[in-house]
């Protein structure tokens, strides 16, 4: 198995976590991303993945881009430990969990956006760190509410085992402290942070313990 | 069964394509979505979903929310016909192609992030155009380039049967109309587009359609 990945890109560090969760060891290939001339702009990473992002997992010679679509992956190809609980309703919920981030947050905060806004918008760094901690806050917001009013909630996000909802909910938090959110408001999601990072699946993944980290 | 959307939503187009498919028709319930007072800020609807976004499908007692939950969850308690391919490696490719969709391009150009640019930002019309037009021109260069470039599509996305990646493109591709974005250099996703739109379940779920249409 083969991942490309960036230390600072946090749905590698999701696919990170995935991984170690699951046991497997996959051969590394750091993809350094940078606004232009990047890597991940040259011809064979483009054949890997024509949206020209990380990571990208390669087993058995398929190419699998989109962290989401990736963690599934290995908690079907790998059931143990599983990232899903058994039921569909409870299924239901962790994905849920998991997209409130993963779509309702990332991508609106991701580097390409804040790089649209000061470069095609003229917007200063005051205005995209309010942007980035704007969307923050609204998904936070939601977890917390979902978290906190749920007696599904344990010491991860479903019970307690970590699970996929834990593993878009960490690499998040890491994020929203670089660009100093505001994280008092969110005492449930910062429990399970902070339970999770006692875990040697995801401190191990943390940007700053990779190969590539600056 | 119980479905909260409105008629624009296009994450709540996904989710009446998907119940139209498996021949679900639920009880409606219809949520007009508008930036001050809109009923998606009203106490009860906020209870059932704290995102204070459509849609929710609530089956059973249980209230989800995300689109993407909601059809995984369709699919595991109402297998046929499926939303996902046989095996692991092709349903990776599936969710990937959807998850471009529904994480890369959806959230970006969102109705609460256009308002954003207006209302905080003070951009007027043609730099939010451009804005939406440039997010759905990077997410339909990289789908076409993995769906022209894979032996695995069909006469729909993956085969020749409809499944979760359909799902995620069409009412994209309507949004994109609407804002006039160019589509010329996406032959075969709008193939693909032209293809569903001649199936009942994707034209009965269209938003022209729905009662609540205006």
């Amino acid at each position: 198995m083969d991942l490309y990945d960036y230390f600072r890109s946090s749905a590698s560090y999701r696919v990170r976590i995935g991984l170690n969760l699951k046991g497997i060891a996959p051969e590394r290939h750091f993809i350094h991303l940078t606004r232009d001339g990047g890597e991940q702009f040259g011809k064979d990473f483009s054949r890997l993945n024509p949206q020209q992002l990380v990571p990208v997992l390669v087993d058995d010679g398929n190419a699998i881009n989109q962290s989401l679509a990736i963690l599934e992956y290995l908690d079907e190809t790998h059931p143990e430990p599983p990232f899903l609980p058994a039921t569909p309703a409870e299924r239901a919920r962790v994905r849920s969990l998991s997209l409130i981030i993963a779509c309702d947050i990332h991508p609106i905060d991701n580097l390409r956006v804040l790089f649209y806004l000061r470069d095609v918008l003229g917007q200063e760094e005051e205005a995209r760190n309010t942007w980035y901690r704007h969307w923050v806050a609204k998904g936070l917001e939601a977890l917390e509410a979902a978290l906190a009013g749920s007696d599904a909630t344990g010491t991860f996000c479903h019970g307690d085992t970590p699970g996929l909802a834990d593993i878009c909910l960490v690499p998040q938090i890491f994020n929203a402290k670089r660009f100093d959110c505001l994280l008092d408001g969110y005492p449930t999601v910062m429990r399970i942070f902070d339970t999770c990072m006692a875990h040697p699946a995801f401190d191990a993944a943390q940007p700053a313990k990779q190969p590539d980290a600056e």
